[in-house]
């Protein structure tokens, strides 16, 4: 590697370009509060990735999909058989979400790779950007459909039932979205039919406070802590709310209710590391006067030790069983991942990218679970995260400073400069 | 009134013709499990109410339809001068309703129109068949809106700007179907701009246990227990699930939880009289991942004791602030209905004519609201019921048998015609 070539290439990171390619993708999805909602395989979904296509395009990326939908624009290496550096993120969004989340990672892949071409630094290993189909799992629960299929951890056709609210199935929407850009080459899916990536570096805010409370301009994600996903539904019976006496009830909504109430209890932590969190529920026939014979709920849970992530987790169905007055109950595991440790040597490169750059650094975990989780059965894999104002995200007003997003850039850019020619 | 014609209308009602009737009807709207989910002003809710017309103009029944869209179809009287008798009940189900709450009561006011007509039975004063708009208030609360408007309870317009949950005002679909019905004669609204009923008398299921129980044909329902519904909405803020500190959330649907519960130890009865139930849950964004930044729930509270409804009702508002944690509520009362006591005179004549045929006859209170209990002010009221299996009812499974309902439009024909000659 030309020990010339990277600073320029850095130097060719385009602060503006990159803002304006964001509030270009802002638009596909936008909603009041300069939020977005772009579900995944939705048409918005689809435009922001052909959006995606066409600049890559325009600097001659070659394209290609897989089975699920993941999408990659390659820079070709001068030894194009080595295996490539992996950069990139996913395009979909929470319903009530802001404008970075994922997106970002996708289009600083773009500009590093940009900026490496226009400052003339060829790489020895190609260079994939790829964007993840599905991460955020609004739609379609649970997210990291896409990275975990690409990385063998679940098989491609594991979601194929799942429903969104509608009633659409992830398989026909997939199946729909495939076909409608059926003009991409379609590529093997991954390590399950394809070959692994050298390396995997994935930009993203951090969606916590600590950077930006502390000045600093990149965090170097050491690992993420790990989550579970369950899905509670509780069966009654309808009846009356005038006529059915209280005591002879099955109303869902109270079992409901003293369900998430005895599991406040289980997930109870003083030391506020734990993150128990409802956040879906539905109920039916959610008729005011009718008693509801029915009650769904979602329960995330995250701690980055996996042993309490493990007691915690498997007291869940227990928990729900005992708080059951007149009601069933069942409970559904979703999703399943243990906390990640990211490669110390990905770490240190980008610790060191950052450094040589003057900027401000500090090693952290993440909050959030991310596709890099699943990379690191793979191959060496790390994150680099830039702060986020007041540690907002999943909501519209969601920001990073273009001049952040830009530091998060150059860092990346260098970063894949030394990755690729390794 | 001849000793003898009352006889020949009760024997002219016709078990096969009713059930027949309340089958078809039952066609719009069919829902798995024998139920019918039939919201009011929808195409299903016009399509009932044309078939009626119809059956009614094939017996020479003149219609009309008032501001509110409440239907009449009436039978002249010998002296079409004086103030009819009114019965009937509503045609609206609860979106995952039965096949007789509301339709039979309308059908069975059919079925003894024709059943006097059949035996030659002429009355004094006019008959008047009603089918209230939105009494079950599960497309747009409250329910009881055509009764409230006819009775000058609450204003013709005061509910234009309810919405549904498709964010359809109850306002515009009212218009929409006044101008799809603009062939019904217009009349005035109720009391408001017309002329009050000699009697009001409504037939219905029962929709509790007591009459299944006791094995008896027949319930004098002597009153209705009030009602008070409320909206509750809270306000938090929207986090991601993996990164917000529990401590530091203003979580939606957890003060939501509290609010319930808050509640619960507020409603609690031993006697098990007060019927509090919360139906409707509708959380947002409703991503398993967000924090929910929104909760709204519904509560219904009925009590017979129109102190013990006060006080109660009185102190939600409280309760539930004192409940709220990280967010903010507020609540706002929908509904208010007093206890309603019905006519001791439409008692005795109910309980008469059910006797006069051999009937099993119990006094009750009713534990659902009704339209009639709207009329009460205007003239003297009442309510016949009839058992329903294991007292189920706003449920696909509600059921009463062909000759329980055969029975109650028996009781109702001779109600007719004593109070249509007196």
């Amino acid at each position: 590697m030309d020990g010339k070539a990277a600073p320029d290439a850095v130097a060719a990171v385009d602060q503006a370009r990159q803002w304006g390619r964001l509030m270009e993708m802002a638009e596909f999805g936008a909603i009041p509060g300069e939020g977005v909602n772009r579900a995944c395989l939705t048409a918005l979904d689809r435009a922001s990735r052909r959006l995606l296509l066409a600049w890559g395009a325009e600097i001659g990326l070659a394209p290609s999909i897989d089975a699920l939908g993941n999408l990659f624009l390659r820079q070709e290496g001068t030894d194009p058989t080595l295996p490539p550096v992996l950069t990139g993120s996913h395009m979909d969004s929470q319903p009530n979400g802001g404008r970075f989340d994922g997106i970002w990672g996708v289009i600083a892949g773009l500009e590093a790779i940009q900026a490496l071409r226009e400052a003339g630094l060829a790489t020895k290993r190609p260079i994939e950007l790829v964007a993840w189909t599905n991460e955020e799992g609004g739609r379609f629960a649970p997210g990291c459909m896409g990275s975990m299929a690409y990385a063998g951890y679940r098989p491609a056709h594991a979601w194929d039932e799942v429903t969104d609210a509608e009633g659409m199935s992830f398989g026909a929407e997939l199946e729909k979205h495939l076909a409608l850009e059926a003009h991409i080459p379609r590529r093997p899916l991954g390590v399950v039919e394809g070959v692994a990536p050298f390396a995997y570096v994935e930009c993203h805010i951090e969606q916590g406070p600590l950077l930006e409370a502390e000045d600093l301009d990149i965090g170097v994600v050491e690992g993420i802590q790990g989550s579970r996903w369950f899905s509670v539904e509780i069966i009654g019976r309808s009846d009356h709310a005038g006529t059915a006496p209280v005591s002879l009830r099955r109303d869902a909504v109270q079992d409901m209710v003293r369900a998430i109430t005895a599991l406040n209890a289980l997930m109870y932590d003083p030391a506020d590391v734990l993150r128990f969190t409802v956040g879906r529920v539905e109920v039916s026939p959610n008729s005011s006067n009718s008693v509801a014979a029915r009650a769904r709920f979602s329960i995330d849970c995250r701690h980055p030790d996996a042993a309490v992530l493990r007691a915690r987790g498997d007291a869940v169905p227990g928990v729900v069983q005992s708080a059951m007055r007149g009601c069933s109950a069942s409970v559904a595991e979703r999703f399943n991942a243990l906390p990640t440790a990211f490669s110390p040597m990905i770490c240190q490169v980008v610790e060191d990218a950052a450094r040589a750059q003057g900027m401000g650094v500090r090693r952290m975990q993440s909050g959030a679970f991310h596709d890099a989780q699943f990379m690191v059965p793979l191959c060496p894999s790390g994150m680099i995260f830039v702060p986020c104002r007041g540690g907002v995200s999943h909501h519209p007003s969601e920001y990073s400073t273009p001049s952040q997003l830009a530091a998060g850039a150059r860092a990346l850019t260098a970063v894949l400069a030394e990755l690729a020619n390794r």
